[in-house]
């Protein structure tokens, strides 16, 4: 086979992890460590607004300690869709109770999950590796049908059919989603008990001018009910932090 | 629901089709078409070493009448692993009997199908379409598993779950690839039927500096063999074409 693969029989095993840099991401690599892969975050400039959550991808990585962190560029604005690749304003709510999950957001991202994981089937067969981590969350938005486990289950089934390590290695795929059944509250819970310092993690959908979460898009509002469920205050939100 | 479609019922059937360029793509494009579609090309610019292919991209999609047509940024070499996108030599060989296909050529881009379908089903998503034409061929490389009709058919399931339009909106996504069993002469064939215009298409993987096919690599060599097949001379492969 002339792929060539970096991985060695001897090398601890691997998975990549993708990293918005977010509350639910840095859980799930932090997850990932924990079992014992060594962990290669993967997250994608892909023409959002705001480019101050890869920064925050950047800070998680090196303080979890992924063996490697790399971005990939997506020209999503070209095929547009989105209030968070397009010029469409992001909601705000005065509450976490107007919060609507019965249907896709406006911040939905055309098969942006699919999107996502392709790449990282992509970078794993490279790295050697076939285990994937992501931070799909049925919960918050039922309306991302590609946060849901029919899904992740069938894409484990065509990456593996649609790489040379699935089809003819013998490799099996695998969508690891350890999030996909949690609250927000337990998904804190599970990071604090993993030691995952919050205070770097960048949620928002729609920073201030210095990147400061503005406490009232449905990204923020989730995170903050979140921690309030557990009787704790958003570190991100909490006016010393966040800079 | 809050997806932005653009389509609305009086339109035409739209459908997404892959286009690099070359002769297998140019052909499906004519295809897609014929077959009554409005066709939304897609293109990507994935740090291939030559972006001589994208100008043929936007020679054929405008010659063959595309509705639309996008380039779509992929950020490629940050994940590496193929001589189509890192420093790795494409080989070259004296004559087609010397093509081997029985392994993934050094030309694999790891999982590159599966993320150009999960674009063109993102973008197929916003434009309100659910068919994707790709010109897939299990014969010329049966090396690559992504090209094979079971991984496409996976893909169809995999998208139709991980997108509002499916998931919720019961569409069905269906990945087209007409070329899928033909031989190169077959695809020629059938793309003269249609009027296809040969000499504006791309396939060389190694291009000279103003953008002249090789004549050596395998692409090269497996698209003249078509053509000789056919008692016919690759117009890219004329002295007189092909700038």
């Amino acid at each position: 086979m002339d792929l060539i693969l970096e991985a060695t029989v001897d090398q601890p095993r691997r998975a990549v992890v993708l990293l918005s840099g977010g509350l639910d991401s840095a859980t799930v690599l932090a997850i990932a460590n924990a079992e014992g892969y060594e962990t290669y975050a993967l997250s994608f400039s892909y023409g959002q607004r705001h480019t101050v959550e890869l920064a925050a991808a950047h800070r998680v990585a090196r303080q979890l300690g992924a063996a490697r962190h790399i971005v990939f560029d997506l020209g999503m604005r070209a095929i547009g869709g989105s209030a968070l690749t397009d010029d469409i304003d992001v909601p705000h709510h005065d509450s976490v109770d107007q919060l609507d999950s019965s249907s896709a957001p406006i911040t939905y991202v055309p098969a942006r999950n699919l999107i996502f994981l392709s790449v990282a089937a992509g970078w794993a067969e490279t790295v050697g590796a076939t285990d994937i981590f992501i931070g799909a969350n049925a919960l918050d938005y039922s309306g991302y049908p590609d946060c849901r486990r029919p899904f992740l289950d069938k894409f484990e089934e065509a990456a593996t059919l649609g790489t040379v390590a699935g089809a003819d290695g013998g490799m099996k795929f695998r969508v690891y989603a350890p999030l996909v059944d949690l609250t927000k509250a337990q998904t804190i819970q599970r990071g604090l008990e993993l030691g995952v310092d919050y205070s770097i993690t960048h949620s928002c959908y729609d920073p201030g001018p210095s990147g400061q979460a503005c406490a009232t898009c449905d990204s923020c509002l989730l995170r903050k009910r979140g921690f309030e469920d557990l009787g704790l205050t958003d570190p991100v939100l909490s006016e010393s932090v966040n800079t």
